[in-house]
């Protein structure tokens, strides 16, 4: 093919001052401040100020958009129908994306695209998405849904919609950390996909909605539940180099990855540890040794060191941030089916400050197919056929 | 930037075997047959079965086809609470978005991504749609549902259920000549975000979800509307001169449209005039004729001589689809509000097309950035903000 290759792999495609990623050194910035120190030191709801405005918040900025935030938690009652039907048949992240492009008909300003009405959005999707996840999973669960707290951070509101309970405060502040990890990672598939959405100057709703179809691939969003189920099957750390010895032959396959490939290492961009990884690992120990069961971060820890022997690292194989997310979040208490979802939860607070970007310079987003079909047919009755 | 130019203009993202745009010569062609002989020779349901599977189908095949199509028109009762909700608050295409996400619940084999099964999904969304609209417009007009038809075109069906009476036949051939004209457009904004939604190996409906709010955009699929509006704001074929010199000298600005710009001219890919216009053309003149109403068809063509008279033509700039769907849908009785959400039900033909395309040798779709915010900042303390 002539200028590019189908996967549009070394291609720009637009200016961006949200995110900055090098993949050799394994950095990743948002808005100019090292990951590490913003999982350090601040929180989603502030992470989320920073993506959309360019700056971290004032007190003041902060404490008003946790006020806003917070009244958008409540869901419309128009959609609990919806949420019932829907937990019956299918898997959370189709519900939600399916949630979400209802959200869409009750904005009286939807086709408004300006920056004010563009923020509003952004915020009711990210402030209701966790509420429309906790009903769905507890429907599923034949359990009444909880009403979203009226203070606190949306990490810790989820965890009480989920379980009906108090969460415990680390396990609250680690999801809170997570979060802030997986909020933005620059122009990935699902980002794509929004901002080809938003450049028609179609609406945020609309854009979150491709986003989430997008993550949902086996290929995006859904590596970190693989990463679980390759565990379970390992079974306990002793097990994990013959089994990694047996991928890497090709002998065994890991369900739902192509041969030879162990899910949760490699990474399009990075040719050195995915610093996400970093604080998920650290986290991950930490969580595990609070609650007294650290059988899956150290068979993952025997993975890495199983891959790390074989010469992974040595080609620039790295663990990415769903190996690490994986025992993390199922640690944490939250069910392997809401994994990907989870991180749509996280990843709108990217999506919606690209969209916000796309429609503040836009330009339509159309590229060119090359066609190498048939030519010159002409249509013939049926019984030249 | 460096690379590429933020509209992916001249880039080529794919190889594709569905659909050739000759936009010097103003040609375009379905897997190598020209859109004149397509439009003159076979209906709607022979395209998608042309687009779907690369050649024209036998009798037994198109046989084969219709009769899975009339099988998959009825609607799940489930889908009806939401249909009625819907209708209360949102536009057509926002519903039928919302509609198609939540039908991939329904479907036992979503995440199956083999050809068989992306045919029988590809089937159902292209037959179900017209349903789901004519039901969401008679829920909003307070009347109630038309069941589908059992025999018959999609076309003919559609108009049916949406208002409850048999539709003319020349009325029901052009619609299916019009959607034979809408099924398929090569690389455009839509298709291209249904496939980079696919590309993370997501499912069929996910990407024609994506594809469908790529469409709603002003800059894609809402131009015939903007069209209308025009067409209603000067009223009769006198006063186009005026009303035209006026926009091209910027003294008056088209509702919904950038300054000094005539919708329904011009085109990213066409420098001569687009080869479905001129058959819609055609068909709009018939259609007026026969229901003794001239006067959209007559002031599009004092539209078009006022653009031609100034030199429009000589830069390249001509009439396209949408200019003549706008008086063409009218005329037929289709709601303006629905212009958008029956160029989708044509267009779905095109979206699965490509999608099977794509996951039949997929690649993730994973362009690059180019980072040009700030950098080298550290978190400070709220009082150092």
């Amino acid at each position: 093919m002539p200028d590019t290759g189908k996967g549009l792999e070394n291609i720009v495609v637009a200016e961006t001052e949200i995110c900055e990623i090098n993949g050799q050194l394994g950095e990743l910035l948002y808005r100019g401040y090292h990951i590490q120190d913003l999982a350090k030191n601040i929180g989603f709801e502030e992470t989320a100020h920073l993506l959309w405005q360019g700056d971290l918040p004032t007190r003041e900025q902060l404490h008003d958009l946790n006020c806003q935030l917070m009244a958008d938690r409540v869901v419309n009652g128009e959609l609990d129908g919806l949420l019932r039907n829907l937990a019956s048949v299918t898997q959370p992240i189709d519900a939600i994306r399916t949630l979400v492009s209802a959200l869409a008909a009750y904005d009286p300003h939807l086709e408004d695209n300006s920056h004010e009405a563009n923020m509003r959005k952004s915020a009711r999707i990210l402030a209701l998405t966790p509420t429309l996840l906790a009903a769905f999973k507890r429907h599923q669960d034949g359990l009444p849904p909880v009403r979203p707290r009226e203070s606190g951070s949306l990490a810790n509101s989820f965890l009480h919609m989920l379980t009906g309970s108090e969460p415990d405060p680390f396990v609250a502040h680690t999801l809170d950390v997570a979060l802030v990890l997986h909020a933005e990672h620059g122009m990935n598939a699902s980002t794509f996909a929004g901002r080809v959405t938003c450049a028609t100057l179609s609406d945020i709703y609309a854009g979150v909605v491709s986003a989430m179809g997008a993550l949902k691939g086996p290929l995006h969003g859904g590596a970190n539940a693989v990463v679980l189920q390759m565990l379970r099957e390992i079974g306990s750390p002793e097990n994990a180099p013959k089994y990694i010895a047996q991928v890497l032959d090709g002998s065994l396959t890991v369900p739902g990855m192509a041969p030879k490939r162990v899910p949760g290492f490699g990474h399009r961009v990075y040719r050195a540890m995915d610093p996400r990884a970093t604080v998920l690992r650290e986290m991950s120990h930490t969580l595990a040794k609070k609650a007294g069961e650290t059988i899956w971060i150290d068979t993952s820890e025997a993975v890495v060191k199983a891959c790390q022997d074989s010469g992974m690292y040595a080609k620039g194989i790295y663990p990415n941030v769903d190996f690490f997310s994986a025992s993390c979040y199922f640690t944490m208490g939250i069910p392997e089916s809401l994994f990907t979802s989870v991180f749509a939860m996280s990843r709108i607070a990217g999506w919606t400050a690209h969209m916000m970007e796309q429609h503040a310079d836009n330009r339509l987003i159309r590229p060119r197919a090359d066609y190498v079909g048939l030519r010159g047919r002409t249509v013939l009755p049926f019984e030249e056929r």
